[in-house]
């Protein structure tokens, strides 16, 4: 089975330990294509940089169409461009927003989400509410670290979210914590050791429901709302799709 | 990996039916043990059958528990008992109800459910609304068979399934289709091929998802609301439960 | 008119208080009929606790049929078995988490409960939500006392609950509070006299809702979800029930 | 005991046949003083009515004040004045829609609503909607006929609201019917005879709901959001309420 | 284009700040006409308050109809008779509640109510339930001045504003807040500058609306549920309604 | 007062109707400008067509801000990009979709949708739940008509919406219509005549409210969720945006 796992931003140091996450819980038959487009922002913190990389998410899934993969996988927790990519192909296609939520609704009755920065926890708060999970989630917080953090300052970044976790844990009557970010896949495991609750990460998540979704023999609906799109013309720039939805 | 699925009724027959599909989609490496409880009703189709089989399933979960049982599904779409086994392990616990509500909403915007009897119908009302599913399905419908006719006269109740679920693709403006009954799980395949939506099924959805959660080393949240009960007396019929709990 | 008061655990000097607490509120020409199950647990501060006593619930509505019950209140907050027993029978069936959350919703905009344990506050937001009171709710707050405290060392008990119904009162925004569990029943004029709020308590609301319901000549419907279940086999422990059923 | 049950419209014929119903549920030492305002629309069957006809059960509360009276019923199906009216009163004040709400949800677990005119039946929308009861009740019926034909021409009137309950019962999948409008009180055990479904009417459900509130010793709460309002000059035609408040 | 601005209180120093506020964002083609009731509550601070004003406010757009008003606003932050006043005119009415709650969901994602007196403050969700809007707002609060304190002193009054606005801001993670009640029209701007936050405001808000509406030819739906209410004889001091209605 | 109506398609002909259709409402100080990308899809009705035509509907937004724009439309009544064009600018944006719903309301308590394409429901039905207007509409129907036939075949397109808008006037229960497609903004007068209810468009009705929210000095609030995106870097064809950013 081939899952592309699509890093929606373009820092391949992040594509890169999103990929190991992915494949540290991957069936051996599993194979990970971890992938980021070529253009887009270095990390995803506002609509603004959502709506833009969704254009990169889009073409990744086109690349996989064109590789027979299985399922994809939208490694950014704003599930940017969830469901116009599931309009566009028959495989699975699963956000991690989404993924954490249903895996942490399954062991717990309230959980809370630590994201990163307080501005994006109103997407957090959107798909809560649009996949049916507020009354699920207790409350969206954030440890104020900007994306790049996790990366450019890992350690100061890891305390920080585990300090977050600890107030989660202290004040919100929960059973479990979503990690609001799929730069922090690399992290769950010690998280998880600091915070004595059940952490559910994203990525890590997404892989398993995908993997699950294909030995089900399901894909996304081809019949109804995610169909593929009418074939029509594009202009300017993105005249190649016009090709593109016409196979 | 062990899987426990548990028939909540006591017919052997459907139990074994019901493991013979969760082998199907299994792993190779997980272990499935389909049982059922030796006492309880036959089938469930009112809230008083899934109530008596409450205390069977717990039974399933506690001998589980001796042979350290690493998942457990409930495979009927009542989801009888769900929080309360849930409380008695630390191993995950899936309902065949939830796992097929979870499953359809990756793959379609919109689903129906189509369950045996129209009383069994507010049961997976409370069970959508509850667990936060209501606004993705349009409808819940019965082809008004009972339970067992599943197993006495499948082809009749087979030819009604499916009448069902085309009148569901007719009329319901959905994606895909949750069947819902435990008895279906065998004839998932034919009724795909039929209908030609995608039919979600509930036992096979939940091994996937309690596979799921196994390899990502989460299983039911021990801290708060799903902690094990406080031990206490039992008295009577059920004065074994309190050394049980005492464990 | 006859009402049995069953209390789904088997303490039989909470029974008592239970029974003393309705016969204060029913009208004279009303039987109070205060009982618990032989067997269970006794006390029910979990899901698991609560699917046990259920049994029982359900045996005290079998019994009570024999004896021409007018109707049946169930004496334990989380309101076990309540479905269940409602198929059963064509005489009303009252939870008393319900008969509070109806009460207090007739006499104040907003109200908080103050139940025993933490782990039993999701009961509560469950059966809200359920019920359709979630709004009008401001607050499930625990006393953090187990359910037996209240029998076994009563004053301290009681001092933690007035003290935590000051907190609601002070910092809720509230204009009632709902006693969260049957084993407050006869503390409710004392509360009441320290808080100065309306104090609504459950076994005593739901006296006076199934004499009322009596009054009015309606009973559980029987047309359609609550009607008798099906007549079928139950095997092992419970093959009575087989007989049961056919009546 | 001294239950007000105001007919918020003019018309002296339904007061009395409301009155009547009342006094049929009624315990023996409840008194009923069934009244209507002076001044006022001879029907309720628009906001607007509502607005016009809240003064006169306002005044009717005042009235009642004077006499000492324990509970107050407002006996239209719209409730008009509820909340203004528990404001001046420690007594219970029910609305005969909430009331019907209450008791249909704890007989069934769906219940659609008769009532008379379409352009009404938004009223109870909202109603079920502000009182939590939206996913108990399946569908807001109309019978078409004006109030008035409920006195003037009542045998068309029952058949029209007999065909709509059966139009009900076969096509809404529903365990009780709430009649929506307080001149359909004397007509109930006849469309509950045709019909063959628990029928809840809001007269008699609010009177049995009043007295269970004031042998509870449970009130208007005067904490917080339905104090009494804070005394204050009105001009004009309202002067008197300037001394009315300062009581 | 003539636009009715109907201060529901009959403090006419009120009515003229209320005035002159809508004339300040009307378009020079506006005529604005502020108007208060002769007879009513000389101010709005209770349920008991809105009921008899809304008297006034349907008297006041019955004076507007006979002048060819373009629409109506109804200055009063509970939005008194909102749905009457719709049934009696085919000019718009908008209400000042709802007109800040849609201007502010149109600029921020999440929003706080600062209103006048914490009693009022579930008036005000009472509205954003019916509304919608109530996933909007982050937290109804209340600067504790009685309405007409905006007249005597109007310094400390909008001194304590500015306080609860500043704790909104800091504590409830929110882009905007709405001003409460009417006779806060005047200081929005000086709010506005103090907290550094968008601060819509009701009045100004709702003169937009109505322009907006008349603009688009869009009146009050005369099919349906906002139909004209159906001519019928009032008595006593409303006889004259009769006559109104048959017009 | 400058408005940019930015018609997320490439198609020129329905730019430029739009723009005159914004152009009859506006008030004659307003300049118009009505415009659409150089790329993106000449139709919209997908999520994916959604998806790319946010990257025009953002450049559109761009250039708008060199030229001191004082408010934007998105005239597709997916409302695609808004959340993401409101951090990029001060200036109000409003979409027409949330537009023409927050116009029903104030005129109707009910309405339903008539949209282009029944894949196209599923948007609107997103946006109505996100948005808060759910409990306003009552249906969303489509008169099974792509977008580019209202440019190619306007006379049939015109019958077919007219046939579905009296569908909905005949069975939905509603006072007002909605009109799902900016394509639609030029046939509303015909429409309204036909079908005899309030027809409510949403080019027209954003025009008013973003000369509304200008005229009251409100845009989009910049504390918060809604603040400008943090400066980043973009890569590759995006890579004009990390200056962009950097304003």
């Amino acid at each position: 089975m081939k899952i592309r796992v699509i890093n929606p931003n373009t820092t391949s140091s992040m594509t890169e330990k999103i990929g190991e996450a992915a494949m540290r819980v991957a069936m051996p038959s599993t194979q990970i294509i971890a992938s980021n487009p070529v253009s887009g922002p270095v990390s995803i913190e506002s609509h603004f940089d959502e709506a833009i990389s969704t254009i990169g998410v889009l073409e990744e899934v086109k690349i996989g169409e064109d590789e027979q993969t299985d399922a994809y996988i939208i490694a950014c927790f704003g599930d940017p461009g969830l469901m116009a990519a599931r309009e566009i192909t028959r495989a699975p296609v699963i956000g991690i927003a989404e993924a954490a939520f249903h895996m942490a609704s399954l062991i717990s009755t309230r959980f809370s989400v630590v994201t990163t920065l307080g501005r994006t926890g109103i997407i957090a708060e959107h798909l809560l509410q649009n996949y049916g999970f507020s009354h699920h989630c207790r409350r969206v917080r954030a440890a104020e670290i900007p994306v790049l953090d996790l990366e450019e300052d890992p350690n100061l970044a890891l305390d920080r979210i585990i300090e977050e976790c600890l107030r989660a844990k202290a004040e919100d009557n929960i059973g479990a914590i979503v990690l609001g970010c799929g730069g922090m896949a690399d992290l769950t495991a010690h998280i998880r050791q600091e915070v004595g609750l059940p952490i559910v990460e994203g990525v890590t998540a997404a892989v398993k429901l995908a993997e699950s979704l294909v030995s089900l023999g399901l894909g996304t609906s081809k019949y109804g709302d995610l169909d593929f799109p009418r074939p029509k013309v594009f202009t300017g720039q993105f005249d190649h799709l016009s090709e593109y939805k016409k196979r």
